[in-house]
């Protein structure tokens, strides 16, 4: 937050463009992510979310357009922030079970400032009585980040922990009780 | 995360500090933002959540002590981020009720990022089979994390933007389409 946000219509475009920093963070991120990770339901989970990922940038993009606003970014530094523990664990030589589960993490980090982020924007353009597109292409991404943010869960909880691929994880654990 | 994460064990440790480290920032941030706020039931969710930061603070040492580990942050620089952006929005010239918005925004991103951290943390715990008093504080803090994030969309969506008090935020601004 760079500039001052005097009125909600310019908190409005402040948060755009945060999240228009956010996202191409991402697009930056991820192939690194999806690189390091091994379980193919991750990596395939990973991939399509980049797609999604590079939709969206162009979807923010429709919305500037539409708004006749410059396109342009306000660094994000809590996706900063985020995004660095993530690539802090591709260099981790945890091994390859850890990683996956400390990706899944990261990712859903990510997803979860994202979900918080476009909930507001959405709200804003709401009540702001924007155009309606501008809410439809809010809604749009929120959808596939809710379900990027589940696919993830159930990756975790379900084929990761149940198929004993994680078993490798967490030997030698010593802290484990009753 | 500053350490090496070699086992799931070592990452749910790694993720405990890091809550930590993000409770302890929160504790230090809500009141700037409680002063700030404006909208009483905005102020009144703020310091109920301060009161339950407290207690997540509460409940993340017993889990260090449950695993007989030392108490110890591990600096989570996402939360930095964001808190630094709540920051900058309490030294913000905005108008009382753009002050308010941004502020709900703000914790919102807090909010999420806890529900991701410790929805993972309680994944890890269940999978590393450990003490159920474990993953049951966990849960305590989830509910209330969750619950928070729910308050504060109500008040962002009911009573803020139906009462007409936001409608000083959206004075002024130009790029209202229909």
């Amino acid at each position: 937050m760079k500039t001052q946000t005097q009125t909600l219509d310019s908190l409005f475009i402040k948060e755009l463009e945060d999240m228009y920093s956010s996202e191409n963070q991402i697009l930056e991120a991820l192939p690194k992510l999806i690189k390091a990770a091994s379980l193919p339901d991750l990596k395939e989970a990973l991939s399509k979310h980049l797609k999604e990922t590079q939709n969206q940038v162009t979807r923010l993009e429709k919305i500037f357009s539409i708004l006749d606003l410059p396109i342009q970014e306000n660094t994000c530094e809590a996706m900063e922030g985020i995004l660095k523990e993530g690539d802090e664990i591709v260099h981790n030589k945890a091994k390859s079970a850890t990683l996956d589960a400390a990706i899944i993490c990261a990712a859903q980090k990510v997803e979860h400032y994202e979900i918080a982020s476009y909930g507001t924007l959405r709200s804003f353009a709401q009540y702001l009585d924007l155009d309606r597109k501008i809410v439809d292409l809010i809604q749009d991404t929120l959808d596939e980040e809710g379900a990027a943010d589940k696919a993830l869960t159930k990756i975790a909880e379900g084929t990761m922990f149940t198929s004993g691929i994680n078993k490798e994880a967490a030997e030698g654990h010593s802290s484990k009780k009753k």
